[in-house]
């Protein structure tokens, strides 16, 4: 019997070794080779296709696409194509379906339905052996290993990475990332440990213990971050964590926080995070209890500080100390976060 | 000075006359009209942009574009383009913004942008005069008359309608629907009339006095209508409110249920609904306390019954009572729904 959140907290941990991996020349050359046929095929649009974590993970990428590629980019709904039967015509598109296990069998339905409609079809997943990518014609490995816990902390972050290897790669034409992306990404896997070494999450954990619900937020790339720590929260301790894009918050759901209904706010320091300054201020009038997360050096209750990138990388970063919170405050709830209650590893949804 | 939740109640009895005012010939026929010119047109996909209780009646028409019409369709966030400066390519798009006041400066910026990239770009609001009339080529008038309350239902339900009238408008080729559809779209003010007769609401509203938090689900169309759903009860109750498709809840948040969570499921009875069947046992399993909304006749702990309509045109219904639970609910709570704190009728952000 091991101690409970030992599998989460090593997921955790293995982060850094993960980007590593990610980086190096044997699968940022397989990332590359499939940037590349995505170049040379010029998609018109892309449509991602994920649920829970991987939704996360997609939704970062849907942000790349658009500001990095000039693509429009959306998320689609599994259900239009599995439940109801919709057909719709991709034969512009890409479509990229995300997936841990790769397992899910409505994403796989959504791929084969897109690859026959003449879309260009990619799996992003952690097992090269699985359903998805089965399905589709390309194909990314996320190269995580095993994770232990069944909330999903190093194979969201190594989505993350894949994806933006791989929109960078995409935008490079020829998939080869430039020298100057090359050494911003290198840099990742000694910050992801610095932000790691970090002590303040478990210092801020026993604030939440006795925390009914709380409020994650943030815009742009910090929102999957937002939504990402708001789904750990409820995984691990069935603490009911509502996510909002710092815009969406003021129009309706601030009514919702007062001095009882604590707020993660995910703030960076490029325009994502300046543009969440305005936000800050309508919580301070509700009297909310704010801990800012990221490189923002702005006022507010407590602060759990992340080395500044740009802000595109800050994503790899900023959920961190999230996860690390999420574990802390399971354990002090008296949960054990490697085997949450109701909950299995692969989800079977049609 | 006026009784709390007066503003809320009227606009909530007025969505009947509502529904009949779109479906008469002034409205039916200028809604025609722009759906002859999206048809003729030909856009290869569809972004919808919008927020708050818009974006729920932009979900539920990005549903119907794909069934409905078997195009492509996503939810933009505006930040990509006010934030990131994105300029994504939409000269194959038709951009949908959605806004019952129309005065989002920054949905008005991106269908400037869109418009500029050659997009076919079309307003829908409750305000004709509105910046985002302005700023669109198309634009499609609600006509749902003042809303007294902050909180948005008649305004809400109007989009919907003009939404569904626009979408089949579209695939009906010159904007003219079809007999059948026309007189399915007839029946609706008096099905939303006996909906709305109904005095379960208001019986059940004491349950949820003291509860901490509350999910919402549904999966299809009815996905919509429990977002929609959450936002109320946490804009008028201040009562946080989660809401996932049914499939996203056995993916992660179904840990997050327990005796003590209650649940409300809009389940139909047709495709969306049924795919809701492998859900309701495992929030069993849980043993949640469940309140059914929707047409769908399945065991639960109480049931908010609505007429049985094709699963398309339910959104129009379901909503109804989950709009009075809400009113009801924040009137037990010692709530002015009217007022919410913290918050105006028209948010302007960036």
């Amino acid at each position: 019997m091991t101690r409970p959140g030992a599998g989460m907290a090593a997921d955790i941990d293995e982060q850094p070794a993960g980007y590593e991996r990610l980086l190096s020349a044997e699968h940022a050359g397989a990332i590359a080779r499939v940037a590349a046929v995505i170049a040379e095929r010029r998609p018109r649009h892309v449509v991602f296709t994920a649920r829970g974590t991987s939704d996360h993970a997609a939704l970062y990428a849907a942000y790349l696409t658009e500001i990095r590629l000039g693509l429009p980019a959306g998320l689609a709904s599994p259900s239009t194509v599995t439940v109801f039967g919709a057909r719709p015509d991709l034969s512009d598109a890409l479509v990229v379906g995300v997936s841990q296990s790769g397992g899910s069998p409505d994403l796989a339905e959504v791929l084969r339905v897109a690859r026959e409609s003449g879309a260009l079809t990619l799996a992003v997943t952690n097992n090269p052996d699985s359903r998805l990518v089965g399905t589709a014609e390309l194909s990314i490995d996320i190269a995580a290993g095993h994770e232990r816990a069944v909330a999903a902390t190093k194979t969201y972050t190594a989505e993350l990475l894949a994806l933006l290897m791989l929109v960078e790669g995409v935008r490079a034409g020829d998939g080869v990332l430039p020298a100057e992306e090359r050494a911003c990404l290198a840099r990742l896997p000694e910050l992801a440990e610095r932000t790691l070494s970090d002590a303040t999450p478990a210092q801020l954990a026993p604030r939440y213990r006795f925390a009914a619900q709380l409020v994650t937020t943030g815009r742009g790339y910090a929102y999957p971050t937002a939504r990402e720590a708001a789904l750990k929260l409820m995984e691990t301790s069935y603490l009911p964590a509502l996510a909002f894009s710092g815009a969406d918050l003021l129009h309706g759901p601030l009514a919702m926080t007062d001095p009882d209904v604590p707020v993660l706010a995910v703030v960076g320091s490029g325009p994502g995070g300046q543009s969440m300054r305005e936000v800050l201020p309508r919580l301070g009038e509700r009297r909310a209890d704010v801990v800012v997360v990221g490189s923002a050096d702005v006022e507010a209750t407590a602060r759990m500080a992340v080395p500044e990138v740009d802000e595109r990388y800050a994503p790899l970063l900023d959920i961190l100390p999230l996860q690390r919170l999420a574990l802390a405050l399971a354990l002090a709830r008296g949960e054990d976060p490697d085997a949450p209650r109701g909950l299995k590893k692969v989800t079977a949804t049609m």
